[in-house]
């Protein structure tokens, strides 16, 4: 079992919900957000400063003022929050200010990135590669293990087929195999997973019943306005929802939630 | 909601498991895996009569001996039973035996007998393609649709990926998805969907919590012994403790099972 | 080697090339087509009759009349024909009517077919399942060897992978892969491998220079108007080119073309 | 036409061969190899100093010791060498030292990396990730377009596919389709893209028929015996031979070599 701040993820811990939008836009938007997501039961909050760039011309986040945005909002309601360091330049400051440090999906075999987020005094949550095998996750644990204190999340986020009607495909299998192959905490990212709104309740609860320690959910107050991945964030109040059915799913699994 | 034999499987019907091993091997082999998981609570059998050869030097299956073994048993328990057609000549002597008519992964695109399996007089189970797209899925749906009585269940399976240390890959978002895209009944198969015994478990909740209406699960009863699939067949005892999950599972999601 | 009507295929023959339209959609349409690539210096012609339908509200094939078809206009030109049979039912007409019997890609895997292509007196034409792998093809291969003549040609035909932007890849080391594994000619389907008129000239090359023992192309005497593969079918003046090309590169990996 | 040192890469160049071992492993190794496939016909050296870990266990490279190593042995031979570079830290390392920077593919969406590559004073060569679709290497080029000055090579080197016999596949049509797209040199790597001896010959001529500008091969004098990817380089003598079937393979498009 590891603590993320005050949360405990792992087997004998309830399932952890992390939660919040896929930017920090604005101090009103990231703090909306973290109000309901709090409110309706999520253990942690999560947002990005630092974004991985898909395109030079996307919308690259808000940095330095992002971080700060998280911590304050995160102190005034007493939760911990998760956010990416996307080179090894930013681990420093976003272990100053988060309570855990994400490594993205692409850059699962970034071998700089993963020991300098190894060294930083914070639990690193290591997103699995895009078409990463699990062997390929576990050579990444290690790396992140060989020099850091232990504290590891891996999180399942879907993989690239050749379906081309959903943005990645869930293996729920790996959820299985990956708690077979170590047992570090296992989170289950449903939004990147499917990419689309109307999947992401199934696929959340697949997870939980599949055996995964915690969920990723990205959420925004208004979804069809957000600077970035509008269409597969949750609105506040199907976020209600998805959390009641999920206490359901972890009952039923006989793990609290 | 289609019925097969005395069997509701739908939205509106409880959650329908499917069970008995991958090949009949013989009389007492069918009958004690069949006794053995209906008194766990399955609803229908399935069994193998004619087998998909991966080789030419694999077992090919009893043929005719073993459609009247599995009808033989079903009636014995007052059970359907389902079992897959590989050829149009086999269809009429499958439908005539069975109460459902199976088309393999490797036949999903195969007209010649989607089209003879819809003109016989019984409902077919559709198997998705290894590497099979949802639309691809969609179109052999409607092959079947354009010429039978509209009873046909959707079955995915798992789908071929990158992954080495699986036999195929779970994506879960798709029986989200199939379910989204037509009103058919949606089956999972979680032993050729995992390929491992000690996977099956885990991907069979994770599919009746994201809304399958049925499991098809192969059981053995000493499947190290098995002619075919042992690596991926329940015991009986595995099989009752994976009943009594599904059963809290289903309830889960409010549905009987 | 082996002979396909009077065109010997393999090691030490010249690389053959297979040339005709996607489907036989009229008298007209296939000897003006079958004229074109003959003089073009094509070894033989290739058609379809009973076409895999991909939707049942695609075009279907003229099936007896488009084999009768390709028999007269072969017979009038002095070439051979090959064309593909869908089922078990079909492969007695086909044989009679042509030179080689083509097993499509969907049936790589269809025992029953291959058994009874195996069994008629023609040499078997096996196309590469979409995501068949090496091994699987060896399997389809020795399932059709184990009943026949050993007469078998292979012919990769492209990939279903991760890429959006083509509709299949082609995989060229499958072409020397395939060589290694066995002694029977190697066809590559550039046509089917890329499904863009634009990108088969440079995937024919690379064929021959990989080692090819012949080619797959599609030509239409007027692409934007075919009832099938319009968008990855040559027009005849391009075929002419790209006829031109495959000599010299014939010639540059010390084969005669 | 981009000029790599004296090399000039590119539509209207020669066909460049850029050659030399995975790793530097010492001064004699890399002398050696140099010299060897200097004299068969390369036009750039290659070497590896910073090893991109697959595993936290595995060889690192020689780091700065290697960069010195491959300048010294360029400059005593007239030649330019490519190497990687693994971090943004290394990157104005690297350009001190080598006359092109490279981007492996498990970096090509690495954005810092990217940016810095972008803003040496060096040409970037620019290989493709392992399941990056082509859409996604555009993007890639773009944000080194967008800082740097022009200088974008594109290097192609094998997807991850579901095929197992092979460590990649070499997706023929995208060296074409890269070439459609964009009017940067195009570089073919058969060693990573068929990680076996055996196929790089058949994928090195198939890339040169297809319009690749170059290739990137490894050699090492002894392969059994090398620190990192022995089993895909070519001893000094298969390079000899490969290199007198490119000069026939480019004359044969109507190319220098």
């Amino acid at each position: 079992m590891i603590w993320v701040g005050d949360v405990p993820l792992g087997r004998d811990a309830p399932v952890a919900v992390i939660a919040g939008p896929c930017s920090v836009e604005s101090f009103e938007q990231f703090r909306e957000t973290a109000i309901a997501v709090s409110k309706a039961g999520a253990s942690l909050l999560r947002g990005g400063a630092f974004k991985p760039r898909s395109s030079p011309y996307s919308f690259q986040g808000l940095g330095l003022s992002g971080l700060k945005i998280m911590r304050r909002v995160a102190d005034e309601l007493g939760l911990g929050v998760v956010t990416e360091a996307m080179g090894v330049e930013d681990v420093e400051l976003v272990a100053e200010f988060t309570d855990m440090v994400q490594i993205g999906a692409r850059n699962m075999e970034n071998a700089p990135l993963l020991e300098a987020a190894a060294r930083c005094d914070r639990p690193v949550l290591l997103k699995r590669g895009i078409t990463a095998t699990i062997e390929e996750v576990m050579v990444a644990v290690e790396t992140v293990q060989a020099l850091g204190d232990g504290r590891v999340v891996v999180c399942e986020r879907g993989s690239r087929t050749f379906e081309p009607s959903l943005r990645n495909s869930v293996d729920i299998s790996a959820v299985a195999e990956l708690r077979l192959r170590c047992n570090l905490p296992v989170v289950l990212d449903p939004s990147h997973g499917t990419g689309r709104t109307d999947l992401v309740r199934a696929v959340a609860l697949a997870g939980v019943a599949a055996g995964a320690d915690g969920l990723m959910v990205e959420v925004h107050p208004n979804p069809p306005m957000a600077l970035s991945d509008g269409f597969q964030s949750l609105a506040p109040a199907d976020f209600r929802d998805l959390m009641t059915s999920v206490q359901g799913m972890a009952a039923a699994v006989d793990r609290p939630c």
